[in-house]
C-alpha cells in the first residue's frame, strides 16, 4: 500500500428500506454507492470501500463496518461529521477513526451478530411493517427454539446456503441461536451470532424454523433437513425486512 | 336523521409520516381526505367522517375513532376488510361496527390519551427519526416530573393553547401526567390522559417541560407559566412526529 495512504475504518447503522442493498449497482441506489459518492465529495478522490458483509435490499444495520484508504488530511471526526450532513437521514455514521494498514472489515472480522424480528399479532402493526415480518399465525416457541439450539455449534450450513452461492466452504461456527418473545408485545426476536454467515443463510433458518412453529415440520425433520445439507429441503427465505445486522467483532 | 342510515364507528392507526394531517384539505393528501374517499368507493356515495380529534400533520395515532353515517348494506367487518385492502400500508382500520345514532366520535368521547416520545441520546437513532424528537442533551427528569404532576386536576390550559385557538373554553381536567424514561435505553415516554385537550397543548406542554428537564426554567417557573394563562410565557411546541394518539374512552 502506499505509504501515505490511511486506512479509515467508518461504523455506520442504515435503515435499509429505501436501498437496494448494500453493493453498488449502476442503475440503483444503494448504501456503498452512497457512501462513496459522499467520500468521494469531501476528500476529492474516488474510493472503494469494503464492509464487513453486504446486505440485502431492504435488511437494516444497527453496526455495519466498512473501510477505506485514502490520503485525504481530514481527520475521521471532521469526516464523520461532514458525511453526516451530506448523507439522508436513513444513513448515519456512528464512528470514524484510523486503523492499521492490515485492517479489512471482512477479512478482520472475528465474529457477527444479526436479529431478526417477526411481528406476531393477529393483527398488523403498522409502524413496524417495514421492520419486522407479520406472520398472524400463533407460533409454537418452544418448537423453534428446540430447532435453535440445533445450529449451535461448528456444523456444515449447507441447507441454508443461498441457492445461488457456488461452491464456498459451507461450514461455519455458530455461537448463539436463540429468541426472546415478548420483550415487547407481539414481537419476537431471534438472535445470532456466528464467526460469519453464508449468503441468505439467516433468512432461510428463520424461515425454516418458522415452519417448525407453525406445526408445518416437527423438530425432527429439521434436524434432518440441517444434516441432509439440501437446500431444497429447507422452508422458504424469510423477508428481507425483519433482519438487522447487530454486531461486527474483531 | 334518516331512518334508513346506520352510524357506523371506525376505530384505526395510522402513521402521520406522510400525510397533512387528519383533516380534510383541497391540496394535501389527508387521513380524513382519503378514508372518505375509499369509502365512498365502497358505499358508492360521499360520505362525512367525525374524528375524535384532529391529528396535525406528522402526527401519529395508534387508536383513532371516527364515524359516518351511510345507508350501505355492507356489513361492518367486510367495509373493514375492504377498506383495509384499499387503503396505503400506513393507516389500518383496527374495528368497524354499528353504534347508536347519538354516537358521536367527538362529542361521546369521556377520555382521551396521548403519549409523546423522546429519542434522549448523543447519538441519533435513524429508525426513531420519524417517532421521537431528539434531544441530545441530558433531561433532568426528577425536573419534568415535578412539572408534570402540577398538570393533574381540573384547571385552565390557557398557558399551554394554540396561539390561534380563539375563545374557546381554556379549562380541562386532566387525570394522568407522568413520564416512563428507558423502557428501552434512551427513550422518555410521556403520557397524558384527560376529558379532552386543546389543539397543540400537549406539544406545548412537552416543550415547555423539557425547558425544565434542560434547566432554563425552574420547576416553579412552570408553576407560574401555568397560572399566568399565557401562551407567550410557556416553551415551544414540540415537533409533531414524537406525538401519538393512543386512547379514546366513551
Amino acid at each position: 500500500m502506499n505509504e501515505k495512504l490511511k486506512n479509515i475504518k467508518l461504523v455506520l447503522q442504515y435503515d435499509g428500506k429505501n436501498y437496494h442493498g448494500w453493493q453498488r449497482q449502476k442503475n440503483d441506489i444503494t448504501i456503498q454507492g452512497l457512501l462513496e459518492e459522499k467520500i468521494e465529495k469531501m476528500t476529492g478522490k474516488p474510493v472503494t470501500l469494503y464492509a464487513s458483509g453486504r446486505t440485502d435490499a431492504g435488511v437494516h444495520a444497527l453496526h455495519q463496518v466498512c473501510n477505506f484508504n485514502s490520503d485525504t488530511k481530514i481527520d475521521p471526526e471532521s469526516l464523520r461529521n461532514g458525511l453526516n450532513s451530506l448523507l439522508p437521514d436513513d444513513i448515519y455514521i456512528k464512528e470514524a477513526e484510523y486503523v492499521d494498514s492490515e485492517f479489512h472489515s471482512r477479512y478482520s472480522a472475528k465474529r457477527k451478530s444479526y436479529e431478526y424480528r417477526i411481528w406476531n399479532m393477529k393483527e398488523r402493526n403498522i409502524f413496524l411493517r417495514d421492520y419486522t415480518w407479520h406472520i398472524a399465525h400463533d407460533l409454537d416457541l418452544q418448537e423453534i427454539k428446540r430447532c435453535l439450539s440445533m445450529l449451535v455449534g461448528k456444523q456444515d450450513f449447507s441447507s441454508f446456503k443461498s441457492s445461488g452461492s457456488g461452491n464456498i466452504n459451507p461450514v461455519r461456527e455458530m455461537y448463539k441461536a436463540d429468541l426472546i418473545d415478548h420483550n415487547e408485545e407481539g414481537m419476537v426476536c431471534f438472535f445470532f451470532e456466528a464467526e460469519g454467515f453464508l449468503r441468505h443463510m439467516v433468512r432461510n433458518i428463520v424461515g425454516t424454523v418458522t415452519d417448525a412453529g407453525l406445526g408445518r415440520i416437527t423438530g425432527n425433520d429439521f434436524k434432518e433437513i440441517l444434516r441432509s445439507g439440501d437446500r431444497k429441503k429447507a422452508g422458504i427465505k424469510a423477508p428481507p425486512q425483519g433482519l438487522f445486522l447487530t454486531m461486527v467483532k474483531y
